[in-house]
């Protein structure tokens, strides 16, 4: 009796933190589009301004596949989570902070891919790096605080689906610092490739690595039913 | 039992993604009065510089009606949905990225429209008109993926739903296309009357175009009782 | 059988609605705060600076205490509400409309306010009046929607609330509109006042106009017990 | 029977203002984002421009932190109540408005430690620490009106809970308040030290004074089981 009192200030259910992550992600998604302005062009020039604003629109695809993929990954954690402690909590609130962050470096870029100037190219292109492996690592350190706390994660729980979890969160942290670094070295286009394959390479995965094949199999047997 | 926890991983219940589109269909909606702005004029001038936004009233009164005609049919299409796999989760982002997308050509519109030029008048009606078209499509998708997963509908789903839905979808398609290119041969008004009038239409035929008369019969029967 | 799927599209809980009002009236409170800017002055001249636009504090009061009051409201309402069918929707997002323009003539009054010119504030209480009443009047049609489909009630239903709230709402009509004109003929300052004064009164009277007897009642009773 | 529906009117369940108020949360802890832009610099000297930035970062990363910490708080203190009225509703409305001002001082902060001049810095400081003790008082009233109608609780609630948070807010109100005196006497970067560690101390604190003890004596329990 005086355990379940004590359980619901210290521990709670996920109820509260998903609504508010997803309000969250709905907002950091949709802040995105303030970016896309009317281009300030003479009389007459808007089609090429509009044009000439390319690097924005990439830049919005960019990152609304990024949000989309972290909302989706989101999703899926949360479907292990029984309940949860502040330490959780705080780990889910570092997602969240970084996953915001994301707007900032996606005007840096696409505010500075219209001017031409290589230097600072390739400062964005190193600014949306750090962002986007400061996002993967806030991940590996909730998959880290949820591996250490097996009391939290629901009974059936497949402790296989956050290792590979993890090794996904360790591929973005690599991934965006060559990119990284590959931006500064190369061409700051080299970095922009891999930021919009990255999001497409996680959506694709976004059940883990080996679920394309399970549900091959899975549609397969409804099909013979 | 496994097919249980599979289920969970693979496959999900629609509640966060229908909270998740809601909370972006809140704030799109919510964005568009960002472009109402304080008119910058000299002292004594306000009424004159407020009546001289018009446009900006109209196409903030034409985007809302749309994002709201969205808001409907994304609610009437869930009400047949049961579960959702990755391939409809995409489907569903796709329908929230290119409604997010709305403010920004509504944005163009209403810059342009104040200034006179018909270049850019042609211009802007041009990507009203094609994000329009790219949102009826977007829908589109997503019934064409539900058509071909019927395994993630109700049981008591009523096929002819989405198809009567697909055609809906279609005629914004053609509809948007043709304003815009009315819009560019004979004058931008004419697109921007039609887009004005496309939401009025899909707001009154919102659950199907065969929905009045049975909304009628129904309410007669309810009053006989 | 055939009755409760057509129901389920033709009519519909209230679930979806609310979640989607409550984001919007969330959006819209939380909005209000990006007309706090820090002023331009020059340097030295922050503390002055940010005592000049204590106007913009009021109006940014005004409307905060108007947006909670609609939303108490809206609450209120919806615990009468059984389900909803396309007409009610409809006066639902008339509502969202009506107090998603709030923010514009917030900003104009903050705007027009710190600089004196007397024809421009008269204008800007008079738009600020018009939106109000246009606010209240959307309440009214939705009450009259609902006076006319009792079958969209709860069946523990007083209909003496929509007829005590329908005289709300008209009270809020006229008041908005002699706060404008008295704000045109005597000064802006006297339509200010009222404007703010209204949603105090709204706020005391949020469950309507008796409610205050009942609830001391309903505490002395709890007290004695 | 009579009771029931009076009970629906009067008082109501938290469902709605816990939904409304994580919106807010959401809404307010992402709008901060809003003021992290690309500097307005040269080109080439984008990387020079970003660095000069970090008075902003900070002021993002404490208003981020303070956020959170309110709406962790926000969810320990509604785990205890069981019903709102109107006066719990105004409450907790008046917690949502003082954090709803929470971007204005961190907008006037960031813009002020940028240009150097003390007495700005001071006033900056001086407001900051106005809005973060006002959103403590706040919190006391909430508290208060709470330990004046026990009614509203759960009933297996804590009293001592009440009594706990509001010393935090006691603390919290001193707190600001001193550092916003330092602030001006001493130095401003004493101030801003200060408001940087205290939404830390909260953090740490989140489920009351006592609670990690508590947590570990937990914990240890279910390690031996």
């Amino acid at each position: 009796m005086n355990d379940s009192r004590e359980g619901t200030v210290v521990q709670s259910d996920t109820g509260r933190a998903v609504a508010f992550s997803d309000a969250v992600f709905a907002i950091i998604i949709t802040l995105l589009v303030l970016d896309l302005r009317p281009p300030e062009v003479e009389a007459g020039e808007l089609f090429f301004g509009l044009l000439q604003q390319w690097p924005t629109y990439l830049a919005y695809v960019t990152s609304y596949l990024y949000v989309a993929v972290v909302w989706l990954n989101h999703k899926a954690a949360f479907t292990h989570v029984r309940t949860m402690d502040r330490g959780l909590h705080w780990a889910n609130l570092g997602i969240l902070f970084t996953t915001a962050l994301l707007p900032f470096p996606t005007a840096v870029i696409s505010n500075t891919m219209r001017k031409g100037n290589l230097a600072d190219e390739v400062t964005a292109v190193g600014l949306y790096a750090l962002v986007g492996a400061m996002l993967c690592a806030s991940w590996l350190a909730f998959f880290f605080y949820l591996s250490r706390h097996p009391q939290l994660l629901q009974e059936d729980r497949d402790s296989q689906f956050f290792a590979r979890e993890s090794t996904r969160a360790w591929v973005g942290v690599v991934s965006y610092s060559v990119a990284g670094v590959l931006g500064c070295l190369l061409s700051p286009w080299v970095g922009l490739a891999i930021f919009l394959l990255l999001p497409l390479f996680y959506g694709i995965t976004s059940h883990g690595l080996d679920s394309l094949p399970r549900r091959a199999r899975r549609s397969r047997s409804s099909n013979t039913m």
